[in-house]
């Protein structure tokens, strides 16, 4: 199943891409998970099959006001230098890193698919971030990472959005510079895993404006998922609907020479062959 | 006033401690304002004070479960290296920064006073850090310096309980050492801003079974609380309830020689002479 949450007259509804469109569910079950995140929280997957069976859509997805998959998850947790060759970008000599560096991003630093990314007023230096992202379905502290698959909801997709000379203004992390207001984006969807393994490899592009711009496989992963999960539970309890934005390839704009840095009318895609595209438009702030 | 978050039998409760106890304002105004975020974003003060007039308390003090007052505020920002000498305390000869170091930890991650917070099985370095605390009230982007004042509901008080080990797991970032479940704690409630006057200066202290170990003043922060909230809003729209968590004195356990780690049965006391104290004993992980 492919599950979406998007605003319908501003107000938060959550469904199923099925039959060409959008099958609403949180008029049909919304009494019982009142949202997406207490749907996965709720093991709700079945009562869902159920209720959208036999059902025509109820909306076209186009022109649909798409939000994040999980609009408040509790945790958005984001991975840095995650595939093999990001470490060598930074020209630092520094060894492989032995743990994932982690960051946190705040809910309202990302939009849904479709939806305009802001170019901050402050900065020229925005930047994308293509990544593959896991939902945790199942609760867990100290999850054995032979056990970690079986936390995994589902997957979706980020635009990771960086503004590069925020990131290092303080003495330690990133925070800045990966929490401007709308600078990322999540989604379209989550693809469940029954439908998109995630233990299989999973390819992850990102183009600007059509051109190429990073590519990778899963496959390169320092720190795979299952390995993500179990270091993840070793010090917070994952709980459903947490998101795990997985790290990005090569190839972000400040990597060129000179740097190619996101201008308002670029459009950028985050793409997976299981799980679809996630397309967003640069806008300037207002 | 002194506005506080609890549990009752497990429910979600806030109400004002007043009267020698504390006055629920749940089952008084939770129609309107179903918790003390809500409360705060809706301005709802004025409502609260009539509400509580002339009432008895509901409950002692003592024995009530407190949370934290903002149980899950959607943003809760920590800062860094704030007070004066603290850089120095990092030997790495270091200028003093120019930016605040910031990170971003999740709800889980603390408790409210008078709950135990947790020392990890997986390390040996749980650390205390004393600090103030600042609750937004009002919504704000792009908030200039001089108006950032009016932008502050009131102060509380933090514990921003660390391990230490895991802090620099990373290439960047204070991540993991700083998320642990219920290793920090907030509270004990939230002094409205009226009555602590977050322009004046503030002590803060921290006492570790009675013996004090960090004592400072605002005076000598390097990035003040209107800074903060200039700052912050330049990337971020500050939401009411979103809370800053302003930055430790020098003096936690990390910087005994040998170091001083909190171990199963020490008491770790906050306080500030405006706001009360924020106290939690340490216990083992399970």
């Amino acid at each position: 199943m492919r599950l979406l949450s998007y605003l319908v007259n501003g107000t938060p509804c959550y469904g199923v891409v099925a039959g060409g469109g959008v099958v609403d569910l949180t008029r049909r079950i919304g009494s019982t998970f009142p949202d997406l995140r207490r749907l996965i929280a709720g093991d709700g997957l079945d009562v869902a099959r159920a209720a959208i069976a036999g059902q025509k859509p109820d909306h076209a997805l186009d022109g649909l006001v798409l939000v994040p998959p999980v609009p408040a998850p509790e945790k958005l947790w984001c991975i840095g230098v995650n595939y093999n060759d990001r470490n060598a970008e930074y020209k630092d000599n520094s060894e492989l890193p032995k743990y994932p560096s982690l960051f946190v991003r705040n809910a309202s630093s990302v939009v849904g698919s479709g939806q305009p990314i802001e170019k901050p007023k402050v900065s020229e230096q925005f930047d994308y971030e293509g990544e593959l992202v896991i939902v945790i379905g199942k609760e867990g502290r100290h999850i054995p990472r032979e056990q970690a698959w079986d936390h995994i909801f589902g997957m979706t997709l980020c635009n990771e959005g960086s503004v590069r000379d925020w990131l290092h203004h303080g003495k330690f992390n990133v925070t800045q510079g990966k929490n401007f207001d709308r600078s990322g984006s999540v989604g379209p969807w989550i693809v469940t895993a029954d439908e998109c393994n995630p233990r299989a490899p999973h390819d992850i592009l990102t183009r600007v404006n059509g051109e190429l711009r990073q590519q990778d496989s899963t496959e390169r992963l320092m720190f795979p998922f299952d390995f993500l999960i179990a270091y993840l539970s070793t010090f917070a309890t994952l709980k459903p609907g947490d998101v795990i934005v997985t790290g990005t390839p090569t190839g972000a704009g400040a990597r060129f020479d000179p740097p190619r840095w996101l201008k308002p009318g670029d459009v950028v895609e985050v793409e997976s062959s299981k799980i679809g595209i996630l397309r967003n438009t640069v806008v300037a702030e207002k």
